[in-house]
């Protein structure tokens, strides 16, 4: 596992079995909006092109569910996460996600030292990587499927159902397989709405680690 | 200074002169879309309720231009740039801001452990601030001024010119005062425009500091 798939797999979202390469060109914003995922004759995913003009959700630095993991140059990567804008007005006004919901995951490069910043860190332009979780109710056992993308031009292949990222998601996402509790502003709409997962209730009325 | 406004002053857009108050609650996210800044009749700037819904930039942690500063007590702070999309569609295609354009800094308390994350950074639902950069020709010397918001819900007050962070994004912004070069889908935008600043592409034609 190179350093790529391992950072990857550090996120919640993300369920990787490919190797990243690290993408040579941002990807480009100019694209339509997508109201629904587009799927090739081989069943591979289209790439949302536009999904830097989608909601933003949050981003974390570096996060893995291994307290020991690091990559092995121990290099630090971002992890943002965009949904479409019409699952993101219908998460707000109901806490669920809906039918042809799309969720984005893009690791990016983690800079430190670069003109007047000389601490912590900022992103750089160097994509390394993207992920789709899809909602397609009718296409996918359970109704999500992930798809790992190569490039940000090329089309996304489907991640197998037996990877152990659907049961994690499914046995620790927050809200409908989704870790709607790493994402600040969806957290209270779910809290709100009642649509939290019973396990998730669960762990969070026993007492934190500390 | 205390840690929230020592934490703002970390990041490049922020100028941070009043001292920030961590807000209660998260700002809501069903307010009409902005199209341009509305001041109220003390000439403070209303709050700008759907910025979470803009385009997003980029995100820092802990960024500083000082090698040694840290908050008193060692807490982490995310911050998170969004601008107007209407800004932003012109910015991709010109490489330059519009008049009216506006830039909302958030601080974002970093959480560590929590749920299944064990290691690295994420972010929660303590919003610690806000500023909002906003370019308004006729009415700022320079086109340019900066708002300090103590709650995302009152309105926010004009840092005053001579502040600091005005020479300072004037000096190392690399476009039009903005620190661009933080922005990592912008900044090829930018270098594609020819939009660059001349103190930019002099700082960058130099070697990197190892």
């Amino acid at each position: 596992m190179n350093r790529y798939s391992l950072a990857a797999a550090m996120f919640p979202l993300a369920c990787v079995a490919a190797v990243f390469i690290p993408f040579r060109k941002t990807s480009s914003v100019h694209a339509a909006p997508a109201t629904a995922p587009v799927y090739d004759k081989n069943e591979n995913l289209l790439p949302p092109a536009d999904y830097r003009e989608w909601v933003y959700l949050s981003s974390g630095l570096d996060m893995s569910y291994n307290p020991k993991s690091s990559g092995p140059g121990g290099e630090s990567m971002f992890d943002n996460v965009f949904v479409d804008p019409q699952a993101y007005a219908k998460f707000v006004a109901t806490g669920t996600w809906p039918d042809k919901t799309m969720l984005v995951l893009e690791s990016r490069e983690a800079k430190s030292k670069g003109s007047i910043n000389l601490r912590g860190h900022y992103q750089g332009t160097g994509l390394m990587g993207i992920e789709v979780h899809v909602k397609d109710e009718t296409r996918f056992p359970g109704g999500w499927a992930f798809f790992d993308f190569d490039s940000p031009s090329v089309h996304g292949t489907l991640i197998p159902q037996k990877a152990p990222c659907y049961s994690c998601h499914a046995a620790y996402g927050a809200v409908d397989t989704t870790f709607v509790q790493f994402y600040p502003t969806l957290l209270p709409v779910a809290q709100k709405r009642g649509t939290l997962s019973a396990a998730f209730l669960k762990e969070n009325s026993e007492p934190a680690e500390k």
